[in-house]
């Protein structure tokens, strides 16, 4: 493994190290510890997309192993004046950075940046366009076994939501797959479904209802509606969508009263999801947060031959 | 002491505890030292407004303090994707942040936040609305022990300027109230001028002229004129406003000849204060910047159980 | 040497001294090392055009030196409220900050802004103006030498493109002609041409063709052209440009066989150099880049006393 562009790429056993490196990560994952593999190595922050939590994420990973971080977003880039992502690329692997952690709108730039760079030099996705967002499929898996245990293939695991748009749903559908779930369900109103050929979601079931996706499972992966999506014409209007597609307390209690609930952030409260669910006991969302840390420190570390 | 939202929640024995701690970490407050009593913590930086020294003197007396620093700004964070501040303040808590320094234009964030933090979390208002900007309160009062001495009962102190919009101005009045300032004179336009019960100002005398706040002072704080108040129609014009409250030489000598001249920055040359004010003998303006790295130095580490 | 405004102020032995420590710095500039002679000092980047590349680059040779760093941009800062830049310079002295790196589109300021430091500090200019960015010239020089070694004298140099307005090109000739280059061409349409008296191009000579630069020369320094020069009427479109004044792979069959082609980025692929060139054998354009980091940190060294 030398970049992190899709779990398409990982075996089932890679998956497990990986998720076996994170778990026993944790520890430090949330303060500095001595642990320091990456001490004189540089990581590069690609930013061509908004966002908090993943760049700080990062950021944090990186520090908490010793790495000195550089953050770039789009606004104050040089790609603004002309310049080639390739060439901001190579430009930084001359100043001797060697890991980059790339998001862009565009779901090939990871993987063209990833064909330019030195044998030295590793690319990771921290989202790109609809494609992919592998540590949020890693950080998901880590958090589904610590709750509900190695064997994924017993697990019913219900995918809610914008699915179409969601790069998050392309990684953890994947992950699960990979991972031997057999009861996989998407479950979205119809112009917020994927196309039926993708291949991360061949071995899904398209339920017709929340309701029908709920029904028994282990797991609710709830997504986040862009507001976008009502200007262009997707979805009606939010109450509409709350009341049909939100994942509220009494529809919760259709899955299994041990079940789990996922959302991977930033959360439209009282649109996808109720603030009852959101912050109730079955909620795992703050832990998915914690768990991304580690699993991005097991990704870097790996990367970087640790 | 949990959060830092004002200067009301301090008894003066703990305000002088701060100062105290304050008037030892002087000499690590300005490089970095051997003591480390944050490392391994986190500090998030979350400024909802635009801001310099702020900002910079919070992460500086962070990373003396040996702590990491994450630094957000209003334009590129999630809150733009709808989330709420509670739900950014608990996903960087469970990525390990434990200590929130908060700017924002309305009073009530650092509160709320406050309300919603883990207990093992703190909340430091750097700047909130019109309401309260404690820290300068503190450093400020730093400033004035280190030239005037510990009895604040025998001083005489002026506000003047545009009070009534002023955060700095009310956790000032708060700090002087509670060390004991019995003379503390407020000048300014009457369109100006605070709320006549505000509890804050309660102390406060209202004066009708700068001559008046200035006649044998031994403090002068001047405020910052916001360049808005002219479009809100509040003052007529810059020049006018120089002519009747502008700190100048030839005025400065109606105070005592040992009084010192304060101002939070950023200033506004020839508005509020004259060059050969800001830049003479009196003005203790820089100090007030070095006491503020020191000042925020103690507050992280109070906050963080040191 | 107290400051780095220009490199008009340096005699051959500085620039070779700093030449000297930057390349016995290359091998600690590619990644952290245990030489920190600027541990808890405090280096402010105060960047007011958008940067990428060397802003990230005063980064990574500050801290690889062990300095703390303050970054600033133009759009959150203080100056936005009125405040002057001197004022923002006093403030970070204030704070412990001793190395100011700044970036400015008017000439004047970082030479306003060391008139206006304190004895303990040192301003650098990263690029004012059309004036200096004297950085890039001792990268450059760096470059030169490491390839075709010590004497100067007996090397060609031609710098081409839009001339007029590149602080790297006064920068450079300035240095070459230091450095004792006889031989040095300038080649741009006749718009994009400096001023025939300006003193750091005194010893150059203007040639009227890009053919006539290459002709036996032993350095090409191609220059970026900015697109605003089209819509300042400067250049009639980019496709002219390139066939008259383009750095394409039979042109530059015209220098020596072991010329070195330069360019400081970030390039115009297609505009001013072909993709044939700068990523060709001949490019020495990601060297440079490297030698930046090592340049950079041999200034910073030199200022802080080491």
């Amino acid at each position: 493994m030398r970049h992190l562009l899709s779990l398409e790429q990982l075996t089932r056993d890679e998956i497990l190290r990986l998720l076996d490196t994170a778990q026993a990560l944790r520890p430090q994952a949330l303060g500095r510890s001595a642990h320091r593999p990456l001490r004189g190595l540089t990581v590069a922050n690609l930013f061509f997309e908004p966002s908090t939590r993943t760049r700080a994420s990062f950021q944090l990973a990186a520090e908490r192993l010793g790495a000195d971080v550089l953050n770039f977003e789009a606004e104050s880039s040089s790609t603004r004046k002309g310049e080639t992502l390739t060439d901001t690329l190579r430009n930084l692997e001359a100043m001797g950075a060697s890991l980059f952690v790339v998001r862009h709108a565009h779901s090939s730039v990871p993987a063209s940046l990833a064909a330019a760079a030195l044998p030295g030099s590793s690319v990771i996705s921290a989202g790109d366009g609809r494609h992919s967002h592998p540590t949020q499929g890693l950080l998901d898996m880590l958090t589904i076994r610590q709750r509900k245990g190695e064997d994924f293939s017993r697990l019913s695991v219900a995918i809610v939501g914008d699915i179409r748009h969601s790069r998050v749903a392309r990684s953890d559908a994947q992950a699960l797959r990979t991972l031997g779930v057999k009861d996989l369900r998407l479950a979205a109103p119809a112009t917020l479904l994927p196309d039926p050929d993708e291949p991360c979601f061949a071995a899904a079931q398209v339920v017709d209802s929340l309701d029908a996706a709920l029904q028994g499972c282990d797991v609710v992966m709830s997504l986040r509606l862009q507001r976008e999506r009502m200007d262009e014409g997707l979805v009606a209007s939010l109450e509409e969508y709350y009341r049909d597609w939100g994942l509220s307390p009494e529809r919760l209690t259709l899955a299994r009263p041990d079940a789990i609930v996922m959302h991977p952030g930033p959360m439209n409260r009282g649109v996808e999801i109720a603030d009852a669910v959101a912050d109730g006991p079955q909620s795992v969302i703050l832990e998915q947060v914690s768990n991304g840390v580690a699993a991005r420190m097991a990704v870097l570390e790996h990367l970087a031959g640790g």
